[in-house]
């Protein structure tokens, strides 16, 4: 049984305009570290899981970017986004046709690990798990804060009783307001929902096909026309044809999410306790959780930058102006070559609101 | 008699970085309009002075330019900064060397005025007085409000009975505390001491021989170098010679201010009661009373820019980029093409600390 990883990167990040753009999505940026986010995806699970054994889950307006980043990955694409249930679908498809045994690891570019190592782990066990259960394994992340921006499991009871410890799941519930996000922080039996799973394609596909039959219907047509070209080598045009016939006919009640469409609705969902430092990149906000304060407190990433009075500031350039700050605090400074950007932090949320008014404004040079 | 202008602009102007820079003082920055603002301050007299009665009082270093701005200008150069009094006792000196019968009005090039006309009439009058008295009339301006930034001028009786209203000084304040400029600002007989001033000549360098003898026996050496160059024809160097040796012998005592020099001291001074509206631009704060507020309550000049949220705002840009604000209020941005200034209204005068700040770390490619 060999183990692939699908990385899922269809998403364009406006959140983090104007760095991101359309031409360079959030998980080509070198957010985190000097690597971009897609790399260090990729880099991060090559200790456990094959280079030939990727796969980028993504849009065509996307595949040359991530290519530049990327050039020996494979890449499985969407004609039309429609949300992650079909894009999974898609990829089991692709995966089966390869390895009808695979064993699946769907991550996002978007997450960043502090220990690396204590991740792979918790991946190992629910590999393990997988390959011996008909489930589906969703990481799970002990809480370390009362988020409010994620989804939480509660945990049911244990299902195994060595090693990494997974769980039944007894809800899932969606992101919850601070007073109820401080009572599952500070619980036993809630985790953070980090989208993340672990489970056999064919199990995936099964569970597929019980609760979004339009959408399995239509990825056996994909199939279908996947064995035919493997005879007659003309794979790709035929194949993208079907694929895009059944991506632009799929009813909208099922261009929805794994969650919605799947995870919620299986009898075969486990979730695994994670306990390792994790967080889902989403915005500004996120670099005080990566990158260390200096001794202003500010948090600061290429820039140069001289500052009075002026503290727990994130800047990040990719300029190479001087940033100068007088008596400024709490403020999200974020300067590329053509576009500056400043809001306080709790507001990083409404950068895609000011990407939409620029596209409403004429400004579509800035996007 | 004839009317000249002698207009000093010998600073830097460091509270306009990062627009204005050691070689870009602030007289020759474009802030109240398309014009630089010391060519505003000579188009601004020249419905009465004729443009041959100029002169620019400045240092070598800004000597280049000044001239490019105003190339047809004369100039009188300090050979170095010995703060106002020195600086206009040199301009009395070639003045009368020129006319003996000058009648002088003494400005800076960072005044803002709304109704030029208005203005134009009060230095008429002025000139009037002065032409007819021993007196050097200052400038006053009837304050609109509670300014702290100015010192203040009280009024003592009038010295004439019709057009523009002539005072004496009852006494000079400096620069008070908000209190106590609530109290002036309300009170009919407080005017803000505007530096201008108008006076002939010979009665300014009268004043300054009983009040600064250092520099006046100084001055006499000026002179007899001037007059013995007109015969011998080598002018400028040896009067240049004699200059830089008076000036740079002058005791500290006498490198002052000419308030505190003569105006403090002087039994000739009449106050003018100026009723035009009248501002300093002396930081990035006087934007707010030069510019028209937008839509948003922004006061915006050069800058491209896309907000939400945010209002009364002070946006200069003379960079090409998009600034954007999500829930940013009350707040400097300054934007160039090599840095950025943040900074909250009311901390404006701590630009020039920022500006220190860059000579001590070795960002002097800013300054």
């Amino acid at each position: 049984m060999a183990i692939y990883a699908v990385i899922m990167a269809g998403g364009s990040g406006t959140r983090f305009w104007p760095v991101s753009r359309q031409s360079i999505p959030k998980q080509c940026l070198h957010i985190t570290s000097h690597k971009s986010m897609i790399q260090e995806t990729v880099d991060r699970l090559i200790p456990i899981i094959e280079r030939d054994k990727f796969y980028i889950a993504t849009g065509n307006h996307l595949y040359e970017p991530i290519r530049q980043d990327l050039p020996d990955i494979g890449f499985i694409l969407e004609p039309v986004a429609r949300n992650t249930a079909p894009c999974i679908g898609l990829s089991m498809i692709h995966l089966l046709h390869k390895d009808p045994e695979a064993i699946v690891l769907l991550e996002t570019a978007d997450h960043y690990y502090q220990d690396e190592e204590l991740y792979r782990q918790h991946l190992l066990g629910a590999i393990s798990h997988a390959a011996t259960h008909n489930n589906i394994c969703l990481i799970g992340i002990k809480p370390t804060y009362p988020a409010t921006g994620y989804g939480y499991i509660q945990q049911g009871s244990p299902v195994n009783d060595q090693g990494i410890r997974i769980f039944e799941v007894q809800r899932f519930v969606e992101k919850p307001k601070l007073d109820t996000a401080k009572q599952y922080a500070s619980s036993e039996d809630y985790l953070w929902n980090s989208g993340m799973f672990i489970a056999r394609a064919q199990v995936m596909l099964d569970e597929i096909s019980l609760y979004m039959p339009h959408l399995y219907a239509g990825l056996m047509k994909i199939q279908t026309a996947l064995k035919k070209a493997n005879k007659t080598d003309k794979k790709d045009e035929k194949v993208d044809i079907v694929t895009r016939e059944v991506f632009e006919s799929l009813p909208a009640e099922e261009a929805i999410s794994i969650d919605f469409g799947v995870m919620e609705r299986s009898k075969n969902v486990v979730v695994v306790e994670g306990i390792f430092p994790w967080d889902d990149v989403g915005s500004w906000a996120s670099m005080d959780k990566i990158i260390p304060e200096d001794g202003n407190k500010n948090v600061v990433n290429g820039a140069e930058y001289a500052a009075i009075d002026s503290s727990r500031n994130i800047i990040y350039s990719t300029s190479k102006r001087l940033i100068t700050l007088i008596g400024v605090n709490d403020m999200v400074v974020v300067d590329t070559a053509d576009a500056l950007l400043l809001c306080p932090k709790g507001r990083e949320e409404d950068v895609k609101k000011i990407v939409d008014k620029l596209k409403q404004e004429e400004m579509q040079r800035y996007l």
